[in-house]
Parts: C-alpha cells; sequence; structure tokens
C-alpha cells in the first residue's frame, strides 16, 4: 500500500496556524511522524490561503525536505501553485495532487507532468461535473488512460481516484466505487489507485467507522494507494491486517512487523 | 445481516462450567444479552460433552428457549444429537449447524431438514476433504444446490458457508473465499451465506483485528449472514457500518438507531 499522508494541510486549524507563525518545529515534527508511521508521500496543502498560497506552499516544501526524504505530493487546486511547488520540489518523483479530466485545466497541467516527471493524482471529475455510476467514472477513466498514454506518461505513474460520494445522499454511491476499482484494476493493471476515503461518511455520525469499513472494502478491490493519517493506530492496523487478507503481505512480513512495533490494535 | 450468535458453546470454558453445574441464569443471561445485541438465531453446543452431549444440548435448548423467541442453531457434529435437538426445539424454523457435502452424514441429515423445516448452515466439505480453491468450493456449492434442489428443499432456507482456512497457511486462502462468496451471490441469488470468521487468523497475532476486517471484506461480497459474539462492540460495529456502505441499510437507518443506542464505536 502506498500511503500518503494528509495531514499537512492547510484546512487543518492547527496547521493553519502554525504555517501563519512559520512554527517549522511542529510542521517538521508532523512530517517525520508521519514518515516513521509508514507515509510513501507527504501532501503539502495551503490552499487555505487564497491571497498568498505559494508563498506558504513553498515554505512548507522547504521546510518539509529539510527533514525527510519521502516525496511531496503537492496538493493545490491552483495549476499556478502545483507549478511553483513543483519547481522547488528537490529530488526525484514529486507527485501532483490532483488533476481532473477538465480539459482545459488538464491540458494546463499536462506539460509539468512531463516535465518533472511527476506521479499525478487523477481524479475522476470532467466538465460534465461530478459522475455518480461506475460506467459513468470508467468513462471518464478511459479518457484519461487514453490522454497519458498518448503523451508517453506510463500509467504506472497515475494514481486513479475513483471520487467517492456520500452515501447519506445515494445509498449505492459505495458500490459503484467499489465496482470502479475492480473494473480499473481488470481493465488497467499498471495503474494504481487511491482515494481519499473521508466523504464517503458525510453527513453521517461516527464518520471514522465507516471511512474505515470503506479503506478495507477498497483495498479488498484491488487499491494500493490511500491518502490518510498514519498516525491513526485504526486505520494502519486494518491496513495491514486487510493486506494480509489479500495476499499481498508475503509470509505476513509486515503485518507481523507492525504487531511487534507495536503499531497494531484490534 | 442475519446474525448467529456464538457465545453458547461449550468449547468455551464459562459455558462449559454453566453447563456442568446446571448454571441456568448464567446460560440464560447470555442468551437474552445475545438477543439485545441483535442476534437472530442463538447457537447452542454441547459438543465438549463426549459421553453425555445430547442430555447436555437439551437442557441448553430447554434453558434458552425459556426466556428468547429466537430460533436456535442446533450445533453439533452428531447426528443423533442434531435429530434430539430439533425434536425438543419449540417453534419454527431451527437451523442445523451444519451439514456437509460427506455423502453418507449428508444423506443421515436430510431427512431431519425436511421433517423439521430447518434451516441449514451447508459447509463447504466434502469426502475428498477440505477445498482450497474458490472452484473446489463452487463445485461443492453446487452439489448442495442440485441435492437441496431435488429434495424440494428452498435454496433460501440454505446458509452456505464457505469454509476459510488460515491465510497464515497460505496467502491466496482469503482471496479464494471472496472469490467464492463474489461466485455463489451471482450463481444462486436466492442462497444465504455466512462463515465462522475465525479461522481466517488461526496462526497470527492480534487476530480480532484480521477477523474484523475479513468480515468487511465478506460484507462487500455480498455475504448475508455471520456466526459472531453479537456483544463484541467491534465487530458489530463494523457490521452496521459494512451494510450501510453497501446498500443493505435503507436511509442508514439501522446505523442510525445503533448509534442512537450507543452500541457504535470507531
Amino acid at each position: 500500500m502506498i500511503v500518503i499522508g494528509e495531514l499537512i494541510n492547510s484546512t487543518r486549524r492547527e496547521i493553519k496556524n502554525a504555517i501563519e507563525e512559520r512554527n517549522t518545529a511542529l510542521i517538521q515534527e508532523i512530517a517525520k511522524k508521519q514518515v516513521e508511521a509508514g507515509a510513501d508521500y507527504l501532501d503539502v496543502n495551503a490552499g487555505a490561503f487564497v491571497d498568498d498560497e505559494i508563498d506558504h506552499l513553498l515554505w512548507l516544501i522547504d521546510v518539509v525536505q529539510a527533514v525527510t526524504d519521502v516525496p511531496l505530493a503537492i496538493d493545490s487546486a491552483d495549476p499556478e501553485a502545483i507549478e511553483a511547488g513543483l519547481k522547488a520540489h528537490k529530488g526525484a518523483s514529486p507527485m501532483i495532487n490532483s488533476v481532473t479530466a477538465e480539459v482545459e485545466k488538464f491540458e494546463a497541467i499536462l506539460p509539468l507532468i512531463k516535465q518533472y516527471n511527476a506521479k499525478t493524482i487523477a481524479l475522476c471529475l470532467n466538465d460534465d461535473g461530478m459522475p455518480s455510476t461506475a460506467d459513468e467514472r470508467l468513462a471518464i477513466v478511459k479518457w484519461f488512460c487514453d490522454r497519458f498514454t498518448k503523451e508517453g506518461i506510463p500509467l504506472s505513474d497515475v494514481f486513479l481516484d475513483p471520487l467517492v460520494k456520500p452515501v447519506s445522499v445515494n445509498g449505492s454511491f459505495g458500490n459503484e466505487v467499489l465496482n470502479t476499482l475492480d473494473a480499473i484494476n481488470k481493465q488497467y493493471p499498471d495503474i494504481h489507485t487511491t482515494c481519499g476515503l473521508s466523504n464517503v461518511s458525510f453527513g453521517l455520525p461516527v464518520r471514522k467507522l465507516l471511512n474505515q469499513a470503506f479503506f478495507v472494502m477498497c483495498i479488498s478491490r484491488g487499491m494500493d494507494s490511500v491518502i490518510i493519517d498514519p498516525l491513526d493506530q485504526g486505520i494502519m492496523s486494518l491496513m495491514y491486517a486487510s493486506e494480509v487478507l489479500v495476499d499481498r503481505d508475503e509470509k505476513c512480513a509486515k503485518y507481523l512487523k507492525a504487531v511487534r512495533d507495536g503499531v497494531v490494535s484490534a
């Protein structure tokens, strides 16, 4: 499982304050803790700052890269911020979080993906809006794959996010995502799949429980990446267990190590 | 989800002692608590008593049925004990836990299923031994379905248990069960599926966690019954959440009630 640590995000009050106060120690501590807990990428987001997002994002990248070696996921809705972030990022293979299939935006970011050899989170959303069914998602997936392939971008650099919608709005929204993951993994074995889980539980109580159960279901449909809080022992425990159960942890080695390290609980 | 409460089982020390001591109060309390927590059936097992299983089983049935209305799952490896239990059981639709596809044993129990209109847990195991792959399981499933149908037993009275084997022995054993559940639900939409979860984690630490994650995966493949401890808030919470996620809880009503009742936690 490729874990993208989600904590350094300016929509979280603690992080927003730390960015404003240039609290290097706090940001670096959260960065290091996420890596120690198993993050393969660290998301960095300064999008809560409308007027000076780029300044804050560049500070975050600098501060985080001073203490960790894992690549960053440059998280912004603004192509200019993404470009500035990619340029500032040291080392190979930064990740872009995210691109959509909205044509104009996609074409603007495409040269950056190639220039920086970036990994890309490709969110199933296009100019027609947000898809509801698996078929609608798979049409967007096909568009992405055709477009990436035509540009010579290997699908193994792409992380498809099926776009999770709240089951409180429509009971079928969970199954549509699970069916999408099934189909993607059959049709495009080289591509990665990922998602932000928390949308699934929007509008319901005890959201953490719903997010955890949905995560387990997604793993059993072949999802091989996720954007989570790696310091959350509950979700990390379920991740280690799930990978054992679907035969993605040879000799249960990662699970047994996690148990020995004391980071697994039921 | 059809929950079969597993606690009144003589392989558990507390229950064995209570049976020996004819501790009616303890057995009845555990029976009532399981029903309050959502059990649709209560398993009763006196198999730990080799020489006088039937006496103890009949006492259990009598004591449990004095305080609850839910049907019992008569749990024994001995056809004579099952027959005695079915005869003693008051009210409609007792359950037999379990029959296998071992021909001689199956033919011995078949008349009892018909005579008592019993529900049946049909365990995927035949005279060739325990299956490993989904295909081996599905061959047994077909045998069961053909046999039940020929005898006029509705498949909606049958609970297929794919037979879970430990992932510590072979990493593929989890996926084989999940694929079996997928196929059963496609091929035989009327039949129920169930399982005892705990075998999956045999030989590994923190078994409860593995059992929980596997339960969630099984629900997402259409499993609609399970043999568990309904007093275990962790597993019951995941059950309520999972049913919401796979669109088996209209308007999230059962989930929201469970949250209001304080029986859900993350």
